[in-house]
């Protein structure tokens, strides 16, 4: 773990972002494609090609979920409960009305706020399984109103879909899991096919074929975000403990080479003792090999000069996660303009809230915190606008409407009004 | 005009967006890369080929705007306020705040509402002017409190910007005017040049080189939306005067030829009325060749058995302007689930909503209205999550996310918790 000074920061941070995806996308369209044009027999035949297994039936069965939960342990159900009690508890917040104002003269306008009809959520699968995404991404859908929520996830190698990611699926409320991956889902949820049900908006994260096919099929449905790799930033004074603070940068650094593990102090001496603690913490780590890399690629120990210069840092990094180990960390928190979460004192590592504390998991990355929120009630909803004049309320705003138009040229427009005077140009 | 039935509609519908953009995307992409590597030179280079002109300072000058504010009339800078202040009632109803909630045990959850910093706002122009878009997309970013708005619209021949929209953009508080458009303009903003400050996020409507733009730099920063061609969808019944419900599909169809003008109603003498009054009042009006063009292409008047058939056509469009012109519209909104925005009764035409009304004129189009919203304050706003945990809480909590961690393989999370419980199993 590198330790270094803000200056040597700004530095190394000149054009990371610029990476060549022309060979992924090459690979996206077709499949996009072929998707769109051969339906479930393209599903088939990619789902074999990719995740090596031959399905017939795309739907998870009644009788899968059902061998599913028999399969987790209760420790597990029971902490799953209690997460999920949390994450609607906090997205329940977030639920919007809608609205409307009344003006005088007979004049009303508004806001009416409603559910997408339905959304299809990734869950990347295969060796690994998230049960937790399935929680953060289907629970804020579900409080929205969205009337059906479509999982697609990639399938074991045994063609069976990891029983702790379907008993989440059914404990959030999902309505159906299918068992695909890669663009191939993606492209199904998007456009349809025999099985797949098109959906209004895709959210959910995954690898780069998958980030790419998202980017792909925007504008013909929404999208969450395209997420990039994980990162967290952590501020830290003399106060907080350098233990916690390396378990913290470690935890990040185990997802993925590429995950970025950034802590600025104001203090070297903790600066050296968060390395130390790093250096002996991660010798008895089950994924050292993958912590390793990544701290050495994107792990650094930042000296700032105070805690004004190590805002200024974060407010340019705009950190998907933030952890403030401060004295006063709340008092802080008017200065910080971009971060995704931000996880305040010593007791509140990231972790709390990749599985616990209610705030969503899925976050903004790679900078776009600067204009990005967290998934959330309000990426299930869609609001319309509503106008209603009285006849006098028009009379009243004819005059500048018709200026207004014929000034853009738009005399049709102008009309529009002036027939309601008794007086059409037409 | 043709009028046809629900299922002859359903027919044509089949298919309409699949276009080939392959050729804009070769130029758009070759733009994009010659400004982030050329800069302004690249600017200047593109301004002369695409408008004509040869601009030396790219950046409007003070003299420029009260060069502008001497060529307005008065009637004009009069309906430009009436309508600022409309727009800024509404959409100050908008605005979010930050919240937290506090749960028992010292745990404190909140999402915290920031301004983005710096926005960029497209508005057509060359031969056009649109001053009203000027004011829809910059008084929401203002509101919001947005530090840095900066608009981007092409020059006139003589090299410089419209009048009417330097005032607009003076009155609703634009910090900076680039004379740039097309897809140079939206690179610039993206990336930056020597003259163009990078934005966070670009608004606004453009042609098709200016969407393509957009879709291309979406990621490495936030867009509004991908606009497609102006639709509106009026539901009428034998209350609606015919006359003005051809004077509303008329305003429509001088957008352009692929404007779309869609009138469903349960009568079909009240069709054949429209159906004259459209030939009636088209022989009177400026822009009548597009017109014709327009409805021929796009223009229908289509025969519904019923109301609640007739929404259900309106749902599956999912039209950008909406009119209820029938006996009950308030009652009846409950059924409407895909509209950008639902003008109610016989005095509430679109163009009281693209000029004065108060409501944005950036509206979902092509169907987005499914899954998108019109454009407002929230689009300049993003949240970050709060999460703060007593360590009392975090132990309490600590066998769940423990639990969680390890279920999906990410030991190094559960050390981060199980070091704050002092058994750290690194």
């Amino acid at each position: 773990m590198k330790i270094i000074t803000a200056e040597q920061f700004a530095l190394e941070k000149d054009n990371t972002r610029q990476q060549s995806e022309h060979d992924i996308d090459q690979a996206v369209l077709e499949i996009i494609k072929e998707v769109r044009k051969n339906g479930d027999d393209a599903l088939r035949r990619y789902t074999e090609k990719f995740d090596g297994v031959n399905i017939d039936k795309l739907i998870v069965t009644e009788e899968e979920f059902s061998e599913a939960g028999e399969l987790v342990t209760s420790e597990f159900s029971s902490a799953l409960q209690q997460a999920k009690q949390n994450i609607s508890e906090f997205h329940q917040a977030q639920k919007e009305q809608s609205w409307f104002l009344n003006k005088s003269g007979g004049i009303m306008l508004g806001q009416k706020v409603t559910a997408l009809e339905k959304v299809g959520v990734y869950i990347p699968g295969g060796k690994a399984a998230y049960p937790s995404s399935v929680l953060m991404n289907v629970i804020p859908a579900k409080l929205a109103g969205v009337e059906k929520i479509a999982i697609a996830t990639p399938p074991q190698s045994n063609g069976k879909i990891n029983p702790n990611v379907l008993v989440a699926a059914k404990e959030a409320g999902a309505d159906i899991v299918y068992k695909l991956g890669g663009a191939q889902a993606i492209a199904a949820l998007a456009y349809g096919t025999e099985s797949v049900g098109k959906v209004a908006k895709i959210v959910g994260p995954g690898n780069a074929f998958v980030a790419r096919a998202k980017k792909w099929v925007f504008g013909d449905v929404a999208i969450d975000m395209i997420a990039g790799p994980s990162e967290i930033c952590i501020v830290a004074d003399e106060t907080a403990p350098p233990a916690y603070i390396a378990a913290d940068l470690l935890s990040q650094a185990e997802h993925d080479e590429s995950a970025s593990s950034i802590c600025i102090t104001t203090n070297r001496d903790l600066a050296e003792d968060i390395k130390a603690e790093i250096d002996k913490q991660t010798a008895g780590l089950e994924r050292k090999d993958i912590i390793k890399k990544s701290l050495e690629l994107n792990g650094r120990i930042i000296i700032a000069k105070n805690l004004m210069a190590a805002f200024d840092i974060v407010n340019k990094l705009a950190p998907e996660h933030l952890q403030l180990m401060i004295q006063s960390p709340t008092e802080n928190i008017q200065f910080i303009k971009h971060a995704g979460a931000i996880f305040l004192g010593n007791y509140s590592p990231e972790p709390l809230g990749d599985y616990f504390a209610g705030p969503n998991h899925t976050l903004p990355t790679n900078g776009t915190a600067a204009f990005s929120s967290p998934l959330g009630v309000y990426d299930f909803v869609k609001k319309s606008s509503i106008i209603s004049y009285s006849e006098a309320a028009l009379q009243n705003a004819s005059e500048s409407i018709i200026n207004l138009a014929n000034t853009e040229g738009l005399t049709a427009h102008a009309n529009s009004i002036q027939v309601r005077r008794g007086e059409s140009n037409a």
